[in-house]
């Protein structure tokens, strides 16, 4: 089955947002095994999107195409697609009514241009959106007269905005997708997350031993990202779960120290069920990142059982209040130090009486460093009361990969403690 | 001229990853007036890749190719395309060097696999990467056979980690820009960011007014956020700087007041930047947004100057120890509520003797809620010492979204009494 997947607006090909969609529907639909062959963004422009899906429509079964459905006068998408399939508009009254009730229930006047989202192509099927205005559609070309076999294709239409989209795919598209599209063969699809380790070096770790399964058609696949590495092992086919969990295996026992979550799991989600599983709790001193640790761990559901208390001292008065460290420390050893790093977390567990301790100190840049500490050095300590231990990274990187890779390396020291890992 | 963006990657495919590329280079290349037409993503498989970039070169003057420049058994992108073009691969003795010098510099191994990378394209220009191994490429198709007309195309080829392909286009690929598609006519553009008006709204508002400027070729462009609407003004051609600012003024005129920022600012920039010319300080205290706030203004490179503290105090005995909270407080009004929220605003501008200080406590979800405080309810306060204010709006979302708006309000609250506008 081949899918295509496009995104319009022209937000996108200038750069003003990035295209979220891509990665939720290409990751919604591999886990239902269906993979997605191709990716297109254009523009909101006539010629661009009808072009776009003549294109697809010669080759894919399914296009799902994003955008261009709400009330402004650069949505096009539906009036296009409709005059591309030769189908006229017509005003549903059921989705009239809907918008209608949508602004009622918020006691927002309504702009007359909303109406327009009750235009559907005739014959579509709508897909309804209980979140926003606009409602999906689908439409099915048939016969095709875009493939030389004739075989049909299905257009799928779905809002922009993602509190929208998302729901209406769950909720209307994937019944959609087992009532036309049922599945023909089995397909298994594993994500082994791993940290400490480069790429080449993973893939010299597991590819030797991972050479039978290979050879009888496993993929296997390697994303390096800042401070990490993920093994992503899928195979289609007869016996395919069992085949990629034989795979996962042999992974574990050659890098499983390293491996800290699977698939859609982080190592916020993987710190906030340890914690929890061990009934323990956590208190953060951040300087450099900001919060960025905190703001990680309480992305997590029921984060609130096990973070304490996050402080976010970024100056040297607010590191002497609120965490006690004394002034001698800070004028004797400078704020970004091992001893300063020390005297923060010891003091963060004290004061918040929280089972462990996280400190962070640092230079972020893209100012601030000088000869001996230079911009990327970091200071980051880690207490359960009876040991600290205190790790100096250089992390060398512009601000944002620098919050990100100094809190992996944060986390990753507790979770390495959490497991005995670090003796 | 045609510009199209070719992203390779199955971890794009699979949804493992999301396309940061994709916005990067649009925003970069809109920024210098070249328009990108079109973008494809595809799996890392040879029949994909070698597909799509004839298609390209059927209509594109420049293909900029991403990823699969790596040393692993996945990166397949350089033999492809070298292959599609007929060019053998040749070692260059150059590339070879700093790699090797590269993994000496850093203390680590090299693996065998990494010299790879060093094999180039007979004839094309290496664009050096001083940030990793993987250099880029540019080949010239002359004559070009996928083309009509036998117009060249360039492709250029850039390393998958952002953290190299970043550096690379800006210190490689821009003078080649310049030298090879010089610019023909002038292009302008700029976005005026808005907050607390919906997307029709601001259209109601505004394209009026501007109907003399569009009829003489200006674009409008409308992109809805969460809780924001972005303005985007673009025009080709002849005196399109003054046009622009003159449609940009007229905004002004009509909303100017929900205008907090243009084109890459954002909330947290401008607060920033209003504080340090204000020479004010702030303190946060933190509860259902977890750090976020702290996260997102300390994103700003100059933050530590205004922000004195960040407290996270997501237990009782935290807004106690921390903030002062009278316990009576907690007990009797609860953790969310407007007395709640005022005590942790209080506490935190008299504890941390900033001038300002925000405070937030709320339900974030997607559990905690009660028929009386439902999931989403939030109490935000703002203090300058003088006047407290809070707002309790309920943001009904999942749990990102919901940190998203609530720092957006929270945000926008203080850029309001910065301006004297909630009065």
């Amino acid at each position: 089955m081949n899918i295509e997947i496009i995104n319009t607006g022209s937000e996108l090909m200038l750069g003003r947002v990035l295209n979220t969609h891509q990665q939720w529907l290409c990751r919604q639909l591999t886990d239902r095994g269906y993979l997605v062959q191709r990716q297109v963004a254009i523009a909101d422009e006539g010629r661009a999107i009808q072009n776009a899906v003549r294109e697809a429509a010669g080759h894919a079964d399914l296009i799902i195409c994003t955008g261009g459905l709400g009330p402004t006068s650069d949505d096009i998408t539906r009036d296009l697609i409709a005059e591309l399939l030769g189908k006229p508009l017509i005003e549903d009254p059921r989705i009239a009514a809907h918008i209608e009730s949508f602004f009622l229930k918020r006691k927002r006047p309504m702009p007359p241009s909303t109406l327009v989202q009750a235009r559907v192509p005739e014959g579509a099927l709508v897909l309804e959106n209980r979140y926003g205005t606009a409602p999906g559609l689908a439409m099915k070309l048939d016969p095709n007269p875009y493939r030389a076999d004739r075989k049909p294709t299905w257009i799928v239409m779905l809002p922009g905005p993602p509190r929208e989209l998302r729901p209406v795919f769950l909720e209307e598209v994937v019944p959609f997708l087992n009532r036309e599209f049922p599945l023909e063969t089995t397909f298994a699809c594993r994500t082994l997350r791993s940290v400490g380790l480069g790429e080449s070096r993973v893939e010299e770790q597991i590819a030797p031993a991972l050479a039978q399964l290979t050879k009888a058609g496993l993929q296997i696949g390697y994303c390096a990202r800042v401070g990490e590495v993920d093994v992503r092992l899928v195979f289609e086919g007869c016996g395919a779960e069992e085949t990629v969990n034989e795979a996962a295996d042999i992974v574990y026992q050659k890098i499983g120290a390293h491996i800290f979550a699977e698939n859609d799991d982080n190592l916020e989600n993987t710190i906030v069920k340890m914690l929890t599983e061990r009934k323990k709790t956590l208190a953060l001193a951040e300087s450099c990142t900001g919060g960025f640790i905190a703001h990680r761990l309480t992305n997590v559901s029921g984060a609130s059982a096990v973070l304490l208390a996050g402080l976010v001292t970024y100056s040297n008065e607010a590191k002497q209040q609120f965490l006690g460290v004394p002034a001698e420390t800070l004028t004797t050893h400078a704020a970004v130090s091992e001893a300063t790093a020390r005297a923060m977390v010891e003091g963060t567990r004290i004061r918040t009486g929280a089972d462990y301790a996280i400190a962070v100190t640092g230079i972020a840049g893209p100012t601030g460093g000088t000869p001996e500490k230079p911009v990327g050095t970091v200071f980051i300590a880690l207490t359960d009361g009876e040991r600290t231990k205190v790790i100096n990274p250089i992390n060398t990187f512009d601000r944002e990969t620098f919050k990100y890779i100094t809190s992996q390396q944060a986390l990753e020291l507790l979770r390495r403690r959490l497991l005995s890992l670090d003796l």
